[in-house]
């Protein structure tokens, strides 16, 4: 079963981290990352390089694909060499995913419309304003098209996954291997819970911000 | 202030991402990939390659040091490249953390005797057969060590320390950027919450199976 995790400049590294460390454990999964060219691709820190073994064209049908969000996702909107390749890899996979602000990836290449999906909490306006049926929860399933939450929340899209493809117990024992137990400091995780003022302030900087009100 | 994750062959993913996606947000913090040699490391699965930007000559006292864990740490127990870097770079260091198998590692260079610390599930006896105070809490501080259970423990150990650095708004914000608000599909991430059988099964293959029965 092949994984294929697409990379573009300046995506976020747990984004794609948390679908490998899950769907990447599951028997038989056999992940590449893939990108427009081989080599290391650095993310929105450019602190971090992942290699990308393969470019897109060398992919063209993986089982599954998975698309990682990112500030550098603005810049993919109308890159036809990732949605060109998106179209291409969905039309055969078995599971089309994604991470954060991946789904308005797969929302600009049309793959989203009409379904429900969801990105990162400050990109669901943006992601209704592509014609997708935009919604808060944290993993997604609409068919074949499994959406996720912001950047940890792959973690837990993976795991789910995983559970639906090859079962409970393999979905567990990677939960137990990656000792997935969570026990965050703070309880801060979300719009909802986190200190408003914090809300406000990242509202208020969001590159949807634009979007989001007009 | 200079964080220094050191990888090395065979490291886990998760591990280094973990602390690398909550440490490096931190305000005024600058991350550093670090290995023997500068250029791609590949990770126990052999999909991913992460780039080390500067060899461990050229970063001889990080502020923060972070040791992930995984299989190949096994191999890095009496190489002295590691593990002389671990002991020059703890000279200096304000906060030295692992992840994982990662303070097993920490143990060899002899930095943790007689200190409370944890590691993955599977190698707290292993942990304790280094002279170290063996704990199975998630995220173990003793003094300036700080040391972080089995692979996805690494975001809620990087949240923490951020939380005591910088306080706990930057530690909020953070947790609130990355959408960090767990929902496992599954309560199965602790040898304590998993099923039993699945618990059996990893420790009759453990690679610390010999450490713990003798």
């Amino acid at each position: 079963m092949q994984i294929a995790i697409a990379l573009y400049e300046r995506f976020t590294a747990l984004d794609a981290i948390g679908p490998y460390q899950t769907l990447g454990l599951m028997p038989g999964a056999e992940v590449v990352f893939v990108a427009e060219r081989t080599g290391p691709v650095r993310d929105d820190q450019g602190r971090l390089g992942l290699v990308a073994d393969k470019t897109f064209a060398e992919v063209p049908d993986p089982d599954i694909l998975v698309v990682p969000g990112g500030p550098g996702q603005s810049d993919q909107m109308e890159n036809e060499e990732l949605l060109g390749w998106l179209r291409t890899a969905d039309a055969t996979s078995t599971w089309t995913t994604s991470v954060c602000t991946g789904s308005l990836a797969l929302a600009a290449a049309g793959l989203l419309r009409g379904r429900r999906a969801t990105s990162h909490w400050l990109a669901l306006d943006m992601l209704a304003g592509l014609g997708v049926e935009s919604t808060a929860q944290r993993v997604v399933f609409d068919g074949k098209y499994v959406t996720a939450a912001g950047v940890s929340s792959g973690i837990d899209m993976g795991l789910t996954l995983v559970g639906r493809i090859a079962g409970d117990e393999a979905a567990q024992s990677i939960q137990l291997m990656t000792e997935y137990d969570p026990q965050p400091p703070y309880d801060a995780g979300s719009p909802d819970k986190a200190p408003a003022h914090l809300v406000d302030r990242f509202r208020g900087r969001s590159r949807f911000r634009e979007a989001a009100t007009g």
